[in-house]
């Protein structure tokens, strides 16, 4: 059994990555950190883990953090940049679930983050952790940047259409809603349920940090100049994405169909749905699947695709497990055979 | 005090035209079919209505809709088109709240509602009843075809950019969102709550029937040819509609900003937020405006416009009031001095 | 135009007010305080009053409340007994939507706001602001606590059982729901929507403030003391109460439904349900209404009624409203002829 | 591999057995009927199955149940009752999720289902599947009757109080809320989003079927007669029920958190919080576990305890594979170690 750690384990993130790893044969979690409620059994914490966790909270002092195999940060963003490099001189290995290590722009990092860099030449290490384009690379990483929820769903949908040249990637468009846990777990007016229940809303008109990731992830994956319209909205529920993908198609004889279920056809986590379908996010909801559908043009050339994912899972904690079951050599969706909870 | 009769009471515009027509200064219902609980008092069928109306459902053969003023269809689509003449013929004044007599193209009508036309001259003669397009022409009109909801915000979301030719008209995006409240008050599994809670879903992948009732006008509203890829998705809410609007600028030095201000300046119920805004759904919940919202480039020159309405007023009964003050010569706003109720 | 000012008007409490004055006939707001948001003009901190109210937030001490006629307080606990005395002194009315002077037992107050009551005085003044009981008390008023959400359903249910003596009073049962506004707005985890969206929980366990008041406005108006097991419950949505309330009857011959149609004949906001009858919150959204069930016993002779409110109108700012209506002698009703948005 | 087959298969029984089925280890679905989609693979239906299962909906007749090992009833009330004798003549067991076999007496069973039961004998011969109550009998079955979701949420939460002597048994009251999915996946107006969402609501004001089965299990347990007042209310939400259980203690000095404690300390899926603890449905979301808390009385002597499952696992699904378990002799968790998904 490896021995794991997890750095914030309060949050959206850090449970949702406890619910994984206690049943997840290989592993055992050895050590959750909380500066609030160190001290506190995991389990009295979390009503929902009662009988599946004998650990108690603590402090990141006492975490004896460099005796694991590897530690997941499910902190805030800057955190894992000042802790990572003790533990990797340790040889534990890393997955960042926060932003630290997803750019390799510091420029745009800082522009976006509002803070230095504490440690630019990890990022310059660092496997952006998205298996499905950079799955060898995460085998022998040390380091992984988990990537971020919203571009999970669309770098997943528009990445085909991209790598064919089948659209115009100047022009693309993504219009992105969530579910309330995407913002985390923090005491704030604008994400109480009266503010937000019964309810829809644009938020960050001014523009997201995700636009930049899922850029730099299209370009480096493709060597092709992204041009991005990003719209993110805030859903009246709880868990998952939905991303409407659009982007004016350049060859229109291309069988996009054909094409997306090529690309994903060995992907454990990528489910191509048969031509016109619809999508819904609680047919992925609990689960690390990301659900496509490709729809026929209306005219016009403008290419759709829709993209689902449970935004805890594939967008942050089970996607982290795929990642770790990588750099470990396991089989690749170990401890993730899980099924939709629908309704 | 004008008599009003109301065709279909029993669904939610039916009863969102008695919420507002029972404290409407000028008129008096005094009649409201329903084939299925005629003989039922309508307080006794709505308990939020109790203390509001003394009337009973009757059957459209009691109702003597021929001695009323004005009636309303709230009904399904094909209803108003049989019933429709006799009434006109008697004098009454007809706004029909389906789709009838939306769309001039009686073949495009037929291709999407299924159905022969049962009435073309009235649709010749019927005034698409948009009040911020169509205003001299639905005061003057003896019969209105009340918008559908998507087309109301759609429209007077594009509008102002069309008019001033500010964007590509051939490549325009409508990525829309409702809450399940405009679908109708009908026995539908895929309607449940238990289908529909907790989970965001695309719907008429294959196409949708407002798509062409939008492009229509906008064409006769600017003689523009319109292209427009139109995706609509089902929210879990009960009220209020947004859309998302995506147009590439054709034009970089344009003030979009001050376009839709100086367009809505004197629209009673059209209300152009502030640079920088982000809209929501509950602040118009309950009342007869759309709130728009302009976003800035986010580069590649791409416009964005945000648009909220409650589908069941300004998307549906509201607007019927709006059109009926109109006909009538009174102050367009009687009737409909409403706050939202937020949260 | 009487002048209005309310302190404290970036809670739910405020908005509600705020929403229900901008359109009452005889009062016009002159101030409303926040130190927060102090300079923001109260429309554009609130899209949903745009166009309805031009004025900025003050600060208390800039906002010359003792100007105005009556001053409502939409403030957290234990504020309005530092500042209601002066207001008095000047000639100003008050009504204080928090519990500073809901309690005439101070020893029980100080319990349950764990704080020591700075104006034992104004506490024996004030007049419990429930019309139903104290109609004639409240119209001599110069200060009145307006009474909590819960206490108003339960009250409101429990009170023509009592004043009857038809049940057991040292047995009666509240298990009372209410939704999230209830709990203010005030940045919380347990109150975020990804906390309370989709679940259903209980809270309060070790015992509510509401218990003591219902208890005492119940043994004050009948004389009898009554033993109340209250057991609240938060509801997955944002708006509503339902109180279901539990009493063993004494006298099995009592036409209950009769004793509660004779009890609220002539009251204009309660609203007695046919005998057979479902409550449901929607019925009463966004009205200053209480509308009450009374079902029959299922054997065993246990009494059953159930109790719908909004608890930001009836249970809050519409009750306040009625309130002042009150103590200036217009007609109750004024201002609060609103219909319920259902759906 | 016992081979299994589900009569019913589109309904939320029929779905959730397949969830839990499709990992079980000992097992394989080798039929699943329904009338109205037969021939349809079951993964299409339903997209959150995709990858799960490969096996299309069959008829009634054509599913050759008689060669499984055991089959499942997810029908509505009144099937199974006319199949379950041949099956169990060649040889299989059957588990009926509804109410064909849950009570005794066949008039009180005639009263509440509207028909003649069309199989007394296999009524008598049946167990009430209520492991925690009826563990030996059910291993030794041929014949299951899964108890209904509210009688296994309030019986659980009742029975230790009556075995013990606790309480006075004739004034037991359960005020309990369900989820929509309770009510099952049919096309009804009351069920629909529009109707159910931001709003709760009573139902079934004049009685409830599950009231005498909840009786009849809890005498048949204890030898003590019965008096239950049982009030059912609708939540805005899709899964969970929360049961709040009222009675009067008869025995002042029992510590009723050990009576509970003690009760349940061997049972696999009933976990008794901590005392002071507050449920929520959560955190048994997905999962087959009761979770109960018992909270002080706030004087009186009014015993209150709080159940919550999920209505489609423990309360239907979850417990008929829990059943099966024990009627294979497996362990009885297998295939039912399932983590809540919280939030």
């Amino acid at each position: 059994m490896m021995k794991i750690g997890i750095v914030g384990g309060t949050g959206y993130t850090g449970s949702e990555l406890l619910r994984l790893l206690v049943r997840h044969p290989h592993v055992e979690v050895v050590a959750v950190t909380s500066r609030s409620v160190a001290g506190t059994g995991v389990a009295d914490y979390y009503t929902a883990l009662r009988g599946e966790i004998d650990l108690a909270f603590s402090t990141l002092e006492a975490a004896r953090l460099s005796d694991c195999d590897l530690v997941f940060f499910a902190t805030p963003n800057g955190t894992a940049m000042n802790e990572a490099a003790v533990l990797l001189e340790a040889g534990v290995r890393v997955i960042d679930l926060a932003a630290d290590f997803r750019l390799k722009d510091l420029d745009v990092w800082r522009h976006w983050y509002g803070m230095e860099h504490a440690a630019p030449a990890l990022v310059e290490e660092a496997v952006y952790g998205l298996p499905e384009v950079n799955r060898a690379a995460i085998a022998g990483a040390r380091l992984v940047a988990n990537p971020g929820c919203y571009p999970t769903a669309v770098t997943l949908g528009l990445l085909p259409l991209l790598e064919a040249g089948a659209v115009e990637a100047s022009q693309l468009i993504a219009d992105v809603k969530s579910g309330v846990s995407g913002a985390g777990r923090k005491a704030s007016t604008a994400l109480l349920m009266a503010e937000c229940g019964e309810s829809f809303k644009t938020y960050s008109v001014g523009g997201h940090r995700h636009q930049p990731e899922i850029r730099e992830t299209l370009q480096r994956a493709t060597g092709v100049e992204v041009g991005l319209t990003f719209v993110p909205h805030l859903l009246p529920m709880v868990r998952g994405i939905e991303a409407s993908l659009y982007a004016p198609l350049v060859r229109g004889e291309v069988d996009v169909q054909a094409l997306f279920e090529a690309r994903y056809r060995d992907e454990p986590f990528v489910d191509v749905l048969p031509a016109g379908s619809a999508v819904e996010t609680r047919s992925v909801r609990g689960t690390n699947l990301c659900r496509l559908s490709v729809l026929e043009p209306q005219g016009g050339g403008m290419m759709v695709v829709q993209s689902v994912i449970d935004n805890l899972v594939k967008g942050a904690a089970g996607q982290a497990v795929q990642n770790m079951n990588l750099m470990f050599g396991w089989e690749e969706a170990t401890g993730l055979a899980l099924s939709a909870l629908a309704p």
